[in-house]
């Protein structure tokens, strides 16, 4: 608790926008080849191009008959066209024989058209007519009724870009491809080390008074997986400037990512500093984040490993990381492009005070559309539990009044 | 292709609504104990209630001095209140002696508060002074700066709700309150039958014309696993009666949920419902949706087990399971309340033709705030996977105009 306070005040406070766009540390994961079957969310490494034409053929898309469509030009109801039946178009298999002009093939859903057929007629506009005849009541263009070879995808487009996390969709298209791999960023490991005195692990089955089980680093671990991340325990340091160095230090060699849940009182705070200053250069790029809660915040570049220095309060160290956190880890592995995230527009049901120059981030309950802030100490984790999301009070704003409609980011 | 039509209307068409409000099978997975690191997302089995109050002893939520709240009463910058120091409270121990009145402990955040201390002085509010005294220039009320014993929660209060995914801090108030298991429902376990003459495993290396792998069940699998499933492949099936029969009956025996996604002709469809009705009472509940698309969709509950027959074209497919199939997983998983899912609002590029009495859900991609429909076979699995989102266009609506404002439910 006595550290000099010009060394406290030493580093400037920036705005989450200025950490958002100004703190990109270099660090990616490798690239590793995964199957489809584990693919879902991972982030392909490079774009993902079609080997071949999909479906490959011409393909029917509804039952009916192969026709040429000129063949049906004119026909209507009360004028039938008249096609001679040449069999049936088999499905699975290529077809026996090219459509003669003046005839018709029948088809099912997904068969293969006959070479020179340009389209199909469903089978609801044709009717019951002599053996060997299908009468045609109504005309089709060329392409109507079926999907060309390349229609699904051109050999060489892009299936899945790099950078987004892969959708059920583009491994649907990636399987018909006939791609059983993908090359994709690992998943950034994040160690997460917790400080203090009195922080003690989750299984103690006793505590002492004055002692805490550390519920900061679990919670943080969903949120690394939420964020594509793999989490590691480094395990609990009291605040300690040797012993935060050396556990610092060992985290540190073993990880792409590095989060501390710094110590609480502004001593401890001092005291990650230096040992996070000390992990390498460039080293520590700010210490003060002009939001609220989660002004203790730290970041830093150590030797090509990001370091993310939290507040000690559950509730702050939790609000910070999914602000700022999150997005450094899918950055570390490779994700451009985040998936959306759940919001819904509500009305404010009261006041809410707010500094200017400051960002806020006030915990909601939603009844409909009406926001209900919850207050509480920041070292209520409970208010987190508690809400269904939260409202973001920008830095420009000193306030919003009762009833006014704002974007509530939704926690899931 | 020569199933007789009065057997494909037997079963009435619902709509969307009733299929999500009206079928809702008993089924439900058993419940199994996991632990904290596997729990996020999992669904707990019934209330999960705190052991203990949490933080179970007063402290400190600021660095200060503990005090007497009625020590400081009336004191100010020009009329400081000077309080005896009476040592410091001991970090993540008991304290040491009760706070006698007059006298002040210094504290730091998260320290316990000693006995009789009923507040926390900021240390900003004290001043330099003389050795053994501490010159207060601020009053402070009783709970100022500190928080209860049972603030963060109350001995047999709710940590986490049954039927709720548990998210990041609900995990964190567990660990919190020494609770290292959790009970929750299993993953349903999902099997997943693809059919149809044209179909070929996805490992395929080179097609015959006419035949297409199957893109539908790896998609399928992803959205299964979004809806906290476990995806089973139970294999291809040619579209063949007894093939068929015999596949749903070995797949209904061994898992939670079966989904089959259909062949894609008609006829096709009449032999997956007859095989369907044969697995069990009390059978099929609805053979066709209000929807476009995914019109030929079949749900029934078979033996206890809920069966949901796809329409054959990929995006139809996914389209539906989106739609109806992932609800039911949930509901089998005893997920009551599906995480929020991301939508924006939007306007639409241009006119979307509807048909009243059936619900439309239509492709779009979005760039600012303009959602742009995406048109194209419902055979096209590409069009989901270009997609952005989708806008669904309601039972009621006959078309929205271009420029409408819409709410764009988005793909992650």
């Amino acid at each position: 608790m006595t550290a000099p306070r010009e060394q406290r005040e030493f580093f400037a406070v920036k705005t989450v926008g200025e950490a958002l766009s100004g703190f990109r540390p270099a660090r990616r994961t490798g690239i590793e080849t995964v199957v489809l079957d584990e693919a879902l969310g991972r982030v392909p490494a490079e774009p993902v191009r079609a080997p071949h034409d999909l479906p490959g053929f011409a393909r029917a898309t509804v039952d009916g008959f192969a026709v040429r469509a000129a063949d049906t030009y004119g026909v209507s109801d009360g004028q039938p066209g008249y096609l001679d039946l040449a069999g049936e178009a088999p499905m699975g298999r290529p077809p026996e024989a090219a459509l003669r002009p003046g005839a018709a093939i029948a088809i099912a859903t997904g068969a293969p058209l006959p070479p020179r057929a340009d389209a199909v007629v469903k089978v609801e506009h044709t009717q019951a007519t002599l053996p060997g005849l299908v009468e045609v009541v109504r005309p089709v263009t060329p392409g109507e009724g079926m999907v060309r070879a390349d229609e699904d995808a051109v050999a060489g487009s892009d299936l899945a870009r790099p950078g987004r996390p892969l959708r059920a969709a583009e491994l649907g298209m990636l399987a018909a491809s006939g791609l059983t791999r993908v090359r994709v960023r690992a998943r950034p490991s994040v160690s997460i080390v917790s400080t203090g005195d009195e922080l003690v692990p989750g299984d103690t089955p006793e505590l002492a008074v004055g002692q805490v089980r550390d519920a900061t680093a679990p919670a943080l671990a969903a949120l690394v997986r939420e964020a594509g991340g793999e989490p590691g325990f480094a395990g609990i340091v009291p605040d300690d400037r040797e012993a935060l160095g050396n556990t610092l230090r060992r985290a540190h060699g073993d990880c792409d990512l590095l989060v501390v849940s710094a110590g609480s009182s502004v001593g401890a705070r001092d005291v990650t500093a230096e040992a996070v200053a000390a992990l390498g250069s460039p080293g520590i790029w700010c210490h003060g984040l002009a939001l609220r809660p989660g002004k203790p915040t730290l970041l830093a570049d150590c030797g090509g490993v990001p370091v993310i220095g939290l507040p000690g309060n559950p509730r702050s160290a939790l609000v910070v990381f999914r602000l700022v956190g999150m997005p450094l880890v899918r950055l570390v592995g490779g994700c451009t492009e985040a998936p959306p995230s759940p919001t819904v527009r509500a009305r404010l049901a009261r006041d809410l005070p707010s500094v200017a120059g400051r960002l806020d981030v006030v915990q909601v309950t939603l009844d409909e559309a009406i926001a209900t802030p919850l207050f509480g100490s920041s070292a209520l984790l409970s208010v987190l539990a508690h809400a269904d999301g939260c409202v973001i009070v920008p830095e420009a704003a000193t306030g919003l009044p009762a009833g006014a409609e704002v974007e509530v980011e939704l926690y899931r």
